[in-house]
């Protein structure tokens, strides 16, 4: 199914090709590799978790990101000290974990969780196409309020210079979850004690305007329905 | 107030002393380094994501996690490359981020989160010690669900031999948050855009019974009556 012309990773037929990083070994059959699953959950998250080595020592910091096609963008300020390692084309190790729901098994050993993950390795690029770094801006937008980026004043050629934003591309990926019930020793289940699943999600409150808001400027649809689960 | 006898960090009135990794340089407002803050956020969060150097590389990967006092532990099967990894004694960052809000200016460039998050650095210990070990099994249980644990099958010797645990002290770490209203460019306040903060927060849905649980069994309230936010 999946056509390899060399011996690291390439997309063909939606599936990612696993390499020794992104194989799952524990529970192999909880590891995903079609970029159709890897892009859902990117697509439903809303922060991910940046990993790179800095003198030797890992440091990882949260992050918000946007997806166009197979490149993942994360951006900020030029000064920030995570942008100005990660350009440099170091190595990276991106996560994004989507909590589904907690397992409550009837012993303590088989409580687990039910999650969607991706983690994501490569190298960062600097993006420095115009064009490109413009598209992405919206992206990180949309991705939290889908039509968002039309409604607002739009960005100015100032705004985009003075963003960094890195690309880093979907080759070297795969996706991990967990869903279903507990599973509990044979001996355990005639215990009386509940066991079964709560479901986790993260859910919108009631909007808080900005206290400065004009008169008579109406709460967009998609601000008032949001919603995030099953956004793909 | 905060007494350092050497020039690493300690603890000291409740304050853990700032180090070049962990003092929040961007937006410094936003760093926070008292203990109660940084438990808090750690009590309230259920998945951190644990980075470390692999051949020169990082890897960040989500897992549970619960705390003692000021230790923060990790566990899994003792055949996970993860945890051999760690159990080395090498450096780990570890990061706990919650997600409170999404910040929607009047730009683009002023979209924002609120969020608190914490980072540690140091090296995790394996635990060894049976006792800590059983304290700090009891403390994943306790973490995601209070009360759960008496009223679990007890945990066997087994059990506790058969997970491996590792503990990583809060000598090292600091708290951000960011809350508040959008900050909009001051020519941007007029305009007929709406700007605000939609809050965001992990909830419970439903209940999911196992469909192997016996009859008459009641569900417990501290499942029924879940709730993270505010938890400290």
């Amino acid at each position: 199914m999946v056509t390899s012309t060399n011996s690291g990773t390439q997309f063909s037929n939606g599936k990612i090709e696993p390499t020794a990083r992104t194989k799952v070994r524990r529970s192999p059959q909880r590891g995903q590799y079609d970029r159709a699953t890897i892009h859902a959950i990117l697509d439903e998250g809303l922060v991910c978790q940046v990993a790179f080595v800095v003198e030797g020592k890992p440091v990882v910091m949260p992050t918000a990101y946007g997806r166009v096609d197979d490149r993942l963008y994360i951006h900020g300020s030029p000064a920030s000290r995570m942008l100005k390692s990660l350009q440099q084309g170091i190595d990276v190790c991106v996560t994004v974990t989507l909590l589904e729901g907690l397992v409550l098994a009837r012993s303590a050993f088989h409580h687990s969780m039910n999650y969607r993950s991706v983690v994501v390795f490569g190298q960062a690029e600097l993006v420095g196409d115009f064009a490109e770094k413009a598209a992405a801006l919206k992206a990180f937008t949309e991705h939290v309020v889908p039509g968002r980026w039309d409604s607002l004043r739009p960005m100015t050629e100032l705004e985009v210079k003075g963003t960094t934003v890195l690309a880093l591309p979907l080759t070297e990926a795969s996706a991990k979850s967990r869903t279903g019930p507990p599973i509990d020793d044979e001996a355990d289940y005639g215990l009386p004690i509940w066991a079964g699943v709560l479901p986790l999600g993260l859910q919108a409150g009631a909007v808080v305007s900005d206290p400065k808001l004009g008169q008579g400027i109406e709460l967009p649809e998609a601000i008032a329905h949001w919603s995030r689960a099953g956004r793909t």
